[in-house]
């Protein structure tokens, strides 16, 4: 941020002594010590530290690192020479202190080169000259200050969700209490007692953590369980579940397209970063055809040999309901870390494609499996959700409204079929300020989204209603936002319609059917106002005969 | 195995509608369900399942993965064209199924060729005819063949580690308990009651799943306080968690090097798989050092120019105790999924180098994080072990009456300074028999360990000796270890040393002195026999005059 060049004159007129005496008072409510505490009554400091107490840390500052920084590395300087990165694979940390022969050198951090309060070194000057030492943290700060020019830094929110609240968190502060809207826990089924209350018996009963790979101690009845709950799911003779998804596509991906011969893979322009990942680990021929274009894959398709392996990569948030569709796809990863609540990721296939996943993939070999209680709450949560259609029709309701009252405002939504309500802002900065401002004068956090995970000039504030959000929050919500359009001046539908569009927000631009139907979800105008979500911490649903009017 | 070769007369005279009734039965305490309760009574198929029930499964066999590979995807065979591979990044079973509109060719599945009961084409027969559609199963099914040819394919035991009676665990079936002696959670902090009360509390309060990414939604207090608690235990000015240790090293390695212009990495012949991987994502130059040998380090870095950047890359346990040395070490990773007992993994090192990697590193930007309750869970086992030394005294005591009894009876371990005692067998099936006689017969659990994680040859089982093992359970180990030598005539220490030695076990070899010394351990002659491991529920140590007078 522009913090970053500038000048600080507390640090410059404190003694280093001084500094590590105040960062090394007691912990606060507020903050982590006596420094942090000085840094948020600075008039430039405060207002980042307010909400993002740790994530001035994050940035590389000391005065919320602590002491270490200057204590520490900068008082043992030596002449760089390489970077050394030790996996401690030893049992505790007296083994690791007690378990390294070689001594090497430590790199020379430049005194202060963490404090973003100095000025950074462009990323021209860390260009290595002949003979002289590398400068390995000059390359950090340089890489940093590309993300603070462009506005891509990220300052990471505190918020944490009350499970007995929900859709509730508290922030840094345990008093200061926000409704959060943009959370992937779709359904609240992190929430859900029946799910928490699986995973509190399981940890009683296996204990904390799995305790070694899938081969070895770390597979029991509830890993197995669980792949058996996936295949019946998604149809499939076989399942197989990983660390997360992201793990489970990198390493499905790049195994799979190693083992065919001459494989090609046929990836959707707008794949998810960790197919991307997969993709380009696998080392094989890549073409992209256009984001949901069958056209162009099929185009694509004309040019390849019949005979030669290919795999076509896509993700399925898609328009059209076709209830078999997913039955023609021979592979299916998903998350059990959205609308399933809990962590993790899997694959579903064949019983062969599987197996040979299992037996090659080093992205699920060679990691500890996932622990007895969460692979025991996700399949407690797809078994519940399997049963229940309670949350979401909630989920689906509460986006129509949302859509519906958005539209009336004239405040600009990238029209999509899901549960997902992204408001365009279109500005990395403007979009940080606003996320910023419903936090802090409105109590609401909706994250904004940039910079890589949407296209630079795409930045957004993705809304995703739940089953969990009454009536109030709902109005609450839509206020708050036309009141920061307001104030900010930030464009809405017409404007940037005006303007040539963005984003799919363009002239003509219809939001196209949600994934559901009415039918569907089972709504008539006589039931609507009548669902309740069965879950025993979660609010009510919020049909109402507004919502109703709407649908 | 020698099984995949084979017809099954029952399946072959047995109508596809029988099997899938039976398929349907409902589960029992013994099998998932009647066909697979069936495919137990059979003498071929039985002795394979009793142990691994769902390892069948794995392997591709329909008798238990269930009636769909009957009645679902070869019922509708098409010819092959692709393999589609959809990511389902919709919130539920039925978005998935409504939610594809291409129509995209299925693969043509071989009738019956997930079947271990027919013959398995080889992989030579799988090279693609110009002209005809690819058969991808053809392809899966002859890498599992590979596998079952050199005995690396892996049949997962099912092992549930019982928290109220640790180090036992039940099998597939309840009542059928078993002494866990493999087990990656060192210290026995998965049953730790202040782990596991810690989890629990956290559940309660903040529910079952993050919610989000790191940057949305998905960061909390927990998160912040578990990286402030690593950053501390290493001396660090921070610390970075991931979805895993493996995450850890292939996220960090891959997007330093690809950060630092020109990079080198110099790698331990012996690094893990995740860091391996990792080096090989960045898609630097690499040059590989021998094992834990500098000399052969130093060569190799006076070969390149001083001022371009290199990263030194290896695991850290090492033999000598050096207090400081890990300080010396600028980036460490480990993992929380071993002796802290949870799961997840790490990095620690300089602040600006954590930020860098959290603001650039996919594989830590674009996946959920962990749950709250598995942070704050393996906070608390930092913080506990940080403060108890019992359970590593206990561990590395049980450590060495381990080595010294089977030393005594001239049974093979590899040398070593760890807290892992690998004895040595030296052939992938030998090993595998072993094992699983010792869990028949004996109610041992010690996994082989077959390539890829150990070399070729090396196979091993890998005992790892906890604070929980009693006196009872190590003489019962000793015991059943020496029967199953005895019976199956297994190379001795002595048998290998007159042979030319092999994995360490050679003529005038000398196991290294153990990363622990007596002083370090606080061990005397008069407090052996006295130390307790304060844990709820765990069995008190082992710490006898047996073991004082081997020290």
């Amino acid at each position: 941020m522009e913090l970053a060049a500038k000048a600080c004159p507390f640090l410059r007129n404190s003694t280093p002594s001084a500094l590590r005496s105040l960062s090394q008072k007691p912990k606060t409510a507020m903050a982590s010590n006596g420094l942090v505490h000085m840094a948020q009554q600075c008039p430039v400091m405060g207002k980042a530290m307010t909400i993002q107490a740790r994530s001035a840390m994050m940035s590389g500052c000391p005065v919320s690192s602590g002491a270490r920084h200057f204590s520490g590395t900068a008082a043992k300087a030596k002449p760089a020479k390489s970077q050394v990165l030790g996996y401690a694979s030893a049992a505790t940390s007296n083994d690791l202190k007690a378990s390294v022969q070689h001594e090497l050198h430590k790199a020379n951090p430049a005194p202060g080169a963490a404090c973003p309060f100095k000025p950074v070194i462009p990323a021209s000057h860390a260009v290595p000259t002949a003979g002289k030492p590398f400068d390995y943290e000059q390359v950090y700060e340089a890489e940093l200050q590309k993300k603070h020019q462009d506005k891509s830094y990220r300052f990471f929110n505190n918020i944490n969700r009350l499970a007995q609240h929900f859709p509730r968190a508290h922030t840094a502060k345990l008093e200061d209490e926000v409704t959060v809207w943009c959370s992937n826990d779709y359904l609240g089924m992190s929430n859900n007692p029946v799910v928490v209350e699986t995973m509190k018996a399981t940890l009683s009963k296996y204990g904390a953590g799995a305790g070694g790979t899938r081969n070895i101690a770390g597979n029991g009845a509830m890993h197995l369980a669980l792949e058996e709950e996936l295949a019946a799911l998604h149809h499939k003779p076989a399942a197989l579940v990983f660390s997360s998804c992201y793990v489970a596509n990198d390493a499905t991906l790049s195994t799979l397209a190693q083992k065919l011969p001459n494989c090609v893979i046929l990836s959707d322009a707008m794949n998810h970063a960790s197919m991307i990942q997969g993709i380009k680990h696998s080392g094989v021929k890549k073409m992209i055809f256009r984001h949901n274009d069958t056209a162009h894959l099929e185009e694509l398709l004309k040019t390849l040999d019949p005979s030669i392996p290919k795999i076509i990569a896509f993700e399925t948030v898609y328009s059209i309901p076709v209830q078999t569709a997913m039955d023609q796809v021979d592979i299916i990863s998903g998350t059990l870390g959205k609308a399933f609540g809990v962590v993790g990721g899997y694959i579903a296939g064949s019983a062969a494609f599987v197996d040979m996943i299992r037996s090659y993939a080093p992205g699920f070999i060679f990691t500890t499996s996932l622990p007895p209680a969460i692979v025991a709450g996700a399949t407690a949560s797809i078994q519940y959700l399997r049963n229940s259609p309670h949350e979401r029709i909630a989920q689906q309701t509460n986006t129509r409204t949302l859509k519906a009252e958005l539209a009336a405002l004239d405040i600009p939504v990238v029209p999509n079929p899901s549960h997902i309500v992204p408001v365009l802002v279109g500005d990395a900065e403007v979009c940080k300020a606003a996320s910023d401002e419903l936090l802090r004068s409105h109590g609401i956090y909706v994250q904004s989204i940039n910079y890589p995970t949407v296209p630079r000039g795409e930045e957004r504030l993705r809304i995703t209603p739940t089953p969990g959000h009454t009536d109030e929050m709902m109005g609450h919500l839509v206020r708050s936002l036309e009141s920061v359009w307001q104030r900010n001046g930030l464009k809405r539908t017409s404007q940037w319609k005006a303007t040539g569009g963005r984003a799919g927000v363009v002239e003509g631009a219809v939001d196209p059917a949600p994934i559901w139907t009415e039918a569907q979800l089972g709504l008539s105008a006589s039931v609507l106002g009548h669902h309740k979500v069965p879950t025993g911490s979660a609010p009510q649903d919020t049909l109402t005969g507004q919502a109703a009017a709407q649908l």
